[in-house]
């Protein structure tokens, strides 16, 4: 059948198009089927929709992908021929029934998921499944090799480390710190963060405020060859392009098939070449990681799939109770790993984090000693050593002119949270921080969020400052301060729990 | 946040809008995230979607339903305010960890989904969690309940009767006898049925042949009161809507959830008020039911979800190792219905099927005695009594003036297939059959079909026909004839099957 071109001017993330009822019927084609459309020597499947009003007989509604993609005006004629769907939809269908997927249906699901060839029906039912279903090690494995296989990779003549947070701890700023201590001592670390999605600041936001993050791949090889290391957004890469796209069904849904989560992390490490990684493991009641149990688990299987990669794991499990340092919020985030390069005083498990995964890099690397890894850190930190290799990178990435932690420029409102009572600080809530920071405009807004003066355990007076928070306009700062008001994020406790009465003769 | 209404005349089966990327930045709103969008006193809740180019910072992109539900035009300011999902979606990821739903969670869910309040990411979602984790017999009754709640129904002052096949076998016209049947002798019917998806022909594009089958609830209603049944298209009404909504991301996966079948089959025979109701489960190779054991499963489950909505179901277990009757396609199938009830020759299996179907409702209609209502339904039938009344229902639906079998419009092309070889039919493929059909037109081109003329365990000459395929085109009679020669549905095999030759000294 020969249609008319009719353009639409939107876009919907693959290749898309509508027919009339009555073509649609002529055709035998349902919503959701598969058409190849063909013009000139071009020919593309497209995912069908169907419209009783919209698009007349006769006409083809074309979205913007694949009429830019086939090169139509309106009025064109395309042929258009019903096919069937792709092969990776019985693939899809194979896992839904809980069984094994090969590595060629792996493979083939992936190259479609990049490709944009699966329908969000197709892509929502295969993470579904695959969160029911699982997949052992072998199929994250072959996930993991699609999804590299798929984009965009680097290769280095030397060894590559690099480090991984599986995140959930707001104020998680070491790998600022700890990249430039590894980078200062020679070992090589192509570093790519996230941006947040639901956290106060990615790591990629908070170096945002300082440099420019959004390397393409080449950047990358030349920054790391010529100063040792990067700290970028990863997103401006095309590395693992299908996981975005698998990304953007999970976030609505709130679900993050563990599977896939081993899967996202190691192929953007193995994409950099990595050879050594850390991986950093928060523990804690309001993280990803519960216990001790989940914690092993984690580590156990990055350990597995690294090593059938070939890059070598090891991980660290860390505090994750309360926020890191006393800083969230991309502007003080980066203003408090400043600071503690500077050798300003900073909080200790700021500095003790960052120089503990420091030193299990240069473990790795073989600059340390087992055991000596640490001090070898602190030492490098105290030197200024970390600083200097820090605004090397700055500089090759791209400086913003700030060169020490005063001139990072911070939210131009704030407000003060004071203690109502004397105590100690007994919860540190950092769910609760992380909305109240996002209220006041982070991550989006670079200079809001909140600065912890009162972190747990510690003492408070009545009327003393608990935590400030920063804001870039007023109306949002005065929405947090109502939000914080509301959550009450640090509660406060008397040393006296209870009092037991003696006993009433 | 104000935004200026930009409206995108493009509909998307629910309430979403396009914002620009900076403009969900500073509200913090991700894709996929719902927003309130306020003008003068409405309020509704949208999906949002994320554009970086297609919407204007400062403008809002709102697609046909919720432009037209707001009442907007172009240029309108509306007030957008971030908001939370439906708490449906938090039942849905409570299925997905594998935990049984509560009544009150269905109840939301089905709400949501007739309500079109879940994105399609969050509907697919539940579909595939329903078909990997199951529902009980409680969750598929609230299901049921709850689609029937979310509708229109019927009410009748009188008993009701209903008769359901389940599909997967060709050809089967059993409804359009049987019903006449039971109704002449008094029965009340209010039939529904639905048209072809992947079959040649549904009972509504038969009976389209015939009459008019979109009718209102209404019209049913009344036709049901005044001639005692109808043979009607189910679609035209809006019985248990969110069945409808699920349907559209079943199809394209090819999945359906055993709970899901239940559930839709008899929300829509409670919606029209059923007491009793015989279950035609068509068993066979080719069929959704290929064994006893699955039969009996579907069986069980149907009469338990029968007795808890108060419908009695009995349920016969039917042949479907090949078509019923020798017609397949609307036109061809309508015809040999009308040349049953017209008492001239059709194939047996027709006779048999339909009037063992009408005798189980007259048994339960208390018309016959036990062990007696085929043999009335027999006679019913050569009486003429079935055809008189079919008569009456096609005119009350709204007759095409087609009184007997000899003025069925059939294709206007067709081609005989010819035996190769003489020798017994050994297999008669249901799938091959199908294909054929609707590669020549089938369902759409009412005319379009294939009439057998050997069935299985038939003898056959060589050169003799073996079918005729029907079209309304000629080009699609010879893609037809081409598929049908590559296939083969039909197998020969002389009854010499092997000769094994005497032992050589």
């Amino acid at each position: 059948m020969e249609l008319k071109v009719k353009r639409i001017d939107i876009e919907v993330g693959g290749y898309e198009v509508i027919l009339n009822e009555e073509d649609a019927k002529e055709l035998g084609l349902h919503p959701q089927d598969r058409a190849k459309i063909g013009i000139k020597g071009h020919l593309i499947t497209a995912i069908v929709n169907i419209s009783q009003s919209m698009i007349k007989a006769g006409e083809i509604g074309m979205f913007v992908e694949i009429s830019e993609k086939l090169n139509v005006k309106n009025g064109d004629k395309v042929r258009i021929t019903p096919t069937t769907r792709p092969t990776s939809v019985e693939y899809i269908k194979k896992k839904i029934y809980g069984s094994k997927l090969t590595k060629d249906e792996i493979y083939s699901i992936i190259k479609d998921i990049s490709e944009d060839n699966l329908s969000t029906i197709e892509l929502t039912s295969y993470v579904t499944a695959i969160q029911i279903r699982g997949m052992d090690m072998d199929e994250t494995e072959w996930t993991t090799m699609a999804m590299v296989d798929s984009g965009e990779t680097l290769d280095f003549e030397y060894t590559v480390f690099d480090v991984h947070s599986i995140g959930g701890v707001p104020g998680n700023k070491y790998a600022p710190i700890a990249v430039p201590i590894a980078a200062s001592l020679g070992l090589k670390i192509p570093k790519t963060s996230s941006r947040a999605i639901s956290s106060a600041a990615g790591t990629a936001d908070l170096m945002e405020v300082l440099t420019h993050v959004d390397l393409k791949i080449n950047d990358i090889k030349r920054i790391v060859d010529e100063v040792g290391a990067t700290l970028a957004w990863g997103g401006a890469m095309n590395l693992a392009p299908a996981d975005d796209k698998i990304v953007h069904v999970e976030y609505p849904l709130g679900i993050d098939p563990h599977s896939q989560v081993l899967a996202s992390v190691m192929a953007k490490k193995k994409a950099v070449g990595a050879d050594f990684m850390v991986l950093d493991i928060p523990m804690g009641p309001e993280t990803k990681v519960p216990d001790e149990k989940t914690a092993r688990k984690y580590a156990m299987d990055f350990i597995e799939l690294g090593s059938r990669l070939g890059i070598t794991v090891e991980a660290a499990v860390t505090y994750g109770g309360q926020p890191v340092g006393r800083a969230i919020g991309p502007a003080l985030e980066a203003r408090e790993a400043m600071m503690a390069m500077e050798g300003k005083h900073v909080s200790n498990s700021l500095i003790e984090k960052a120089t503990d995964i420091a030193g299990m890099l240069l473990e790795l690397g073989n600059i340390a000693e087992r055991g000596e890894g640490k001090a070898l850190a602190k030492e490098t930190l105290k030197a200024g050593k970390a600083r200097e290799k820090f605004l090397e990178i700055l500089n090759a990435q791209g400086s913003r002119g700030i060169e020490k932690s005063d001139d990072v420029p911070i939210g131009k409102y704030h407000a003060e949270i004071h203690s109502p009572e004397e105590g100690y600080i007994s919860i540190v809530s950092n769910k609760a921080l992380v909305r109240i920071a996002r209220t006041a405009g982070a991550p989006r807004d670079k200079g809001a969020g909140i600065l912890l003066n009162k972190k747990k355990s510690e003492k408070t007076e009545k009327g003393e400052v608990l935590y400030v928070i920063y804001a870039d306009s007023k109306a949002k700062l005065d929405e947090a301060v109502k939000l914080a008001k509301m959550l009450k994020p640090l509660q406060i406790e008397g040393m006296l729990l209870e009092r037991i009465p003696s006993y009433k003769a």
